[in-house]
């Protein structure tokens, strides 16, 4: 078993980095908190022997040689950033998750046929910058470098100069890595296993998602002086598309979600009718006949609601994956480690992205959830126990030997 | 007849101050801009021989002396600042306008009785800091001076520091000044007087206003992991709330207006159901008892939105007008100086809202209307002709000069 006090310290400690300010943490990607969080990360890995490899899109990956050195890598790991607003579990569980079971393996002394890299992908969260897992999706080839490297966030930044900035663009190419298996433990997220009061998540399946940008077009008048029917007014298109979105998720759940999270008003003045309104739509089902209807009725339902108030609208698909199925092997050493250790399990559905999500397509993957308090996260309350941790961390440990070992 | 093309260059000239982006400008108030603008005000009015005042609200006064200096002066002006997408007429056609009378009456030698006071009323817009016509509202006793100097924009900066800051906050208490009448020009910021071709809105009521400030909190969560009905959604809240404000300002029109044109959202990232949202409800009506129903209305259906949706809401009054009905003996100088001048007028109500619906409480007042394109305003691309302007500026001028006269 792993050290479950080692693993919850260096959770605290890299929590400090990026404090927020309600007692998780704003640590987005490619800002000076993230340089720094890295930075911490290296400390640690090159204190317990790792030898340090970064690419061209700023993903971090930490070996620890094999004993046979030319059998590709069992990598784990998952990320160190955060949302603006985010908890202290989202993604570094599963990073530091992947530290603690190098830490063991060295304290009892264990040698592995197939090196263990611990990794760190670069931009899981898409906040600052979309789509979300922008590194692993480049190295799966599924995203391009050149274009992601143009994405801007709110103020204009560019996605390659803040990489550069901060100090931690390498010069590895992008996917040059042959990978065995990789194992991601994260968090649930979600509400299932605290309900069920399951130790750990076998996580089996990924939801698919897109993420729709809608701009819409009006004209910018005076709230007072213009007469009703002459208003073309996008802040009020905004509202019916975000109703529209929930409805149509309403249709479709429990086997879909939807939400607008994102929105931007312009000129954003108490009497001003706005002109422009920017928003990302947020789609998800684990059927991908489900996605893309929602998708169709969608762009159908903002096609009849600017055309009756007047306004232009465009949608830039921003984000997009389809729903996953996990490597079977891989998920069977989940669950048989699960079932070794005496932890209860079930199979379970992630709501959301995942870096496994992209490298599944690439190589044999699978991820271990433990629970959270609430369901909540992507919310500075985000919450989980030390035993919780330590059962997830245990079981990504007896799953990744288990691979690693011939 | 005043000089049109002077007026016109003055208006230009102005305009080069807080450029906007598309034409129009932004000069909000108290920003270097503003201040920078004030300079030119204060320039033009020296060098034709007017005295200047100033407030502890930053209202300028620009005296022009009286053959009987102990009279109360007649009030002529509006405001320089603007929306932060604003055109070049709304406000300054007002306070340029008063000045070309001066400059006129100098030119012909004409001596009033009555001493003339040019001026510009601090932070009409109300985009920057609410409410909106903040100065004159203190200047007539609505507003509470220590109360407003509180007021933060969305920086956190405060009214009061950012008036010292400018280097405009004069030491003159607010309201000391006995005013004989009150006039202001204005564009229409409505289509009414374009659409029927007529030149000059003899503006006999203004329209009621409330301001609403809304907070909506429910709870930040994942947009992928968190199942539909353990959502505390406060976008789709906003969202309810604007569709709901639109179909009652439906509902009463075209007695009534309302929008919603400032929002603001909490964490705003795509990934994460907003937590909260802040917006401000703009409701308007010429009818009190219209403006009251809407209200009671709004609230109403924000109770039932936040219930269906488990969030919780507050909401905060900061801004309110009852209807005006402008003073009879100054709304007849202004019809009389159309009339003589061989102007088409019509009366009028003010769809928005003017320094002088706060002045006409404490002293007699009426306002002048001229057209404006496609009665297009607070938006950059805000048009009048000089022909236009000239009319205004030519009705100002003789009411303003009857009035002065004993
Ligand atoms: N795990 C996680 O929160 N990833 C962010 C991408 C997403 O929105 O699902
Ligand atoms: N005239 C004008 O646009 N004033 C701003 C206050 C309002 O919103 O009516």
């Amino acid at each position: 078993r792993i050290n479950s006090d080692r693993l919850w310290d260096s959770i605290m400690e890299m929590a400090k980095i990026g404090p927020g300010i309600a007692g998780g943490n704003n640590r987005q990607t490619l800002t000076d908190a993230d340089g720094e969080g890295r930075h911490l990360f290296k400390r640690w890995c090159e204190a317990a022997g790792l030898e340090m490899g970064l690419d061209e899109m700023g993903t971090m990956f930490a070996r620890r040689e094999g004993t046979e050195p030319d059998l590709p890598p069992v990598y784990v790991g998952s990320h160190l950033d955060t949302q603006p607003t985010g908890g202290k579990y989202d993604g570094v569980l599963g990073v530091l998750g992947g530290l603690e079971i190098v830490r063991s393996l060295n304290e009892l002394g264990i040698k592995t046929n197939h090196p263990i890299v611990v990794t760190n992908w670069t931009n899981e969260e898409g906040a600052r910058f979309a789509p979300a897992m922008m590194a692993s999706g480049v190295f799966a080839g599924v995203l391009d470098q050149a274009d992601v490297y143009s994405h801007v966030d709110k103020d204009g930044k560019k996605f390659g100069e803040e990489l550069e900035r901060i100090g931690w663009k390498g010069t590895e190419k992008v996917g040059d890595r042959k990978i065995h298996a990789f194992f991601e433990l994260h968090i649930e997220q979600g509400p299932i296993l605290e309900d069920e009061g399951i130790d750990i998540g076998v996580v089996t399946h990924g939801q698919g998602l897109k993420w729709l940008q809608v701009t819409l077009t009006g004209k910018e008048a005076h709230t007072g002086s213009t007469p009703m029917p002459k208003r073309r007014n996008a802040g009020l298109g905004m509202a019916r598309v975000i109703e529209l979105v929930h409805e149509i998720a309403m249709d479709y759940q429990p086997d879909a979600v939807g939400a607008v999270g994102h929105m931007e008003v312009y000129p954003n003045s108490r009497n001003i009718i706005a002109g422009r309104t920017v928003f990302t739509i947020d789609i998800r089902s684990p059927e991908k006949e489900v996605l893309d209807a929602m998708d169709g009725r969608i762009r159908k339902g903002i096609d009849t609601i600017c055309e009756a108030l007047d306004i232009k609208y465009q949608i830039d698909q921003v984000g997009h994956f389809d729903p996953v199925t996990f490597d079977p092997g891989c998920v069977k050493a989940i669950r048989d480690a699960a079932e070794r250790l005496g932890y209860s399990h079930r199979n379970i559905v992630s709501g959301a992205g995942h870096d496994a999500c992209w490298i599944n397509r690439v190589a044999p993957t699978a991820m271990v959830m433990c629970p959270c308090v609430d369901g909540l996260s992507h919310n500075e309350a985000e919450e989980i126990s030390k035993e919780w941790a330590a059962a997830g961390a245990d079981v990504l440990f007896h799953a990744v030997v288990e691979t690693a070992v011939i």
